[in-house]
């Protein structure tokens, strides 16, 4: 087990950081921006983020240095009787920190979030081009039982 | 087309209607609750819900009736240079209206409500178990392209 983890609420100084993390990834590649100043529809996005009581934009910590991120978000809900549900989104671990297990133990920090929240359900979508993701979150006790569905929206 | 269609955001008082909607859906029947008067979960998850300006809990009517009902939750994300996407969940006709295109016309108003809203992504996940409605959802341009996962935490 990695003990140098912890994780806090992000901070308008970390985006840099963060969306370097974003595009430390694949898929990301074609969909983020490495326009140095940042794209101020990042700093925008921050903003919202942050001032959502509902938002929790996990920064992982390792020795002072950022490792991994995800966003978190609480969705109230009538079904299962009232329940709220928690959404994982954009989880990524730096490139050079992968194979630490720094990517369960931000998923296993992000469970404990959730309970003590009164969170029923957590949930995410996985794309199935990443061929072990599915694997990862199924060794976390994630069960596939749905078909994650996107529509992307031209801008008109 | 069905054109007596309109949609609105719910009030409090949709709230015993909403349920039975709920309830009319083979996989809800052991996830809620039948009990009179409603179960206060309920309760206060429609007020979380209703206060909450990312939220859109739906509410479709045909003369003066409710048919069906969606929630939409607006989520800001740094992913896609600050994009917002749009979740959508909870979604219900009601059964002796089924088969009236109520809802392709639901996910229709959706995405016009995205479109508005400034959303890049539409996301939602569809139960393996409901084998017509992934290809509803195809059929409206949504791609399966993910896998849902799904994580049911247990009371401690």
């Amino acid at each position: 087990m990695n003990t140098t983890l912890t994780h806090r609420k992000a901070r308008i100084a970390d985006l840099p950081r963060l969306v370097e993390l974003l595009l430390e990834d694949e898929l990301s590649q074609t969909r983020e921006s490495k326009l140095t100043p940042l794209d101020e529809n990042y700093v925008k996005a921050f903003h919202k983020i942050n001032s959502d009581s509902n938002q929790y934009l996990m920064v992982v910590e390792s020795k002072g240095e950022i490792v991994g991120t995800c966003q978190l978000t609480l969705m109230a809900s009538l079904t299962f009787i009232g329940s709220t549900r928690m959404q994982i989104e954009a989880v990524r671990v730096a490139e050079k920190h992968r194979g630490q297990q720094i990517g369960s133990w931000m998923i296993d920090q992000a469970i404990l979030y959730a309970k003590e929240h009164g969170v029923s359900i957590i949930q995410l979508s996985s794309n199935k081009k990443r061929h072990q993701a599915k694997h990862f979150y199924e060794k976390l006790d994630f069960e596939a039982s749905h078909e994650g569905m996107k529509l992307y929206l031209r801008k008109e």
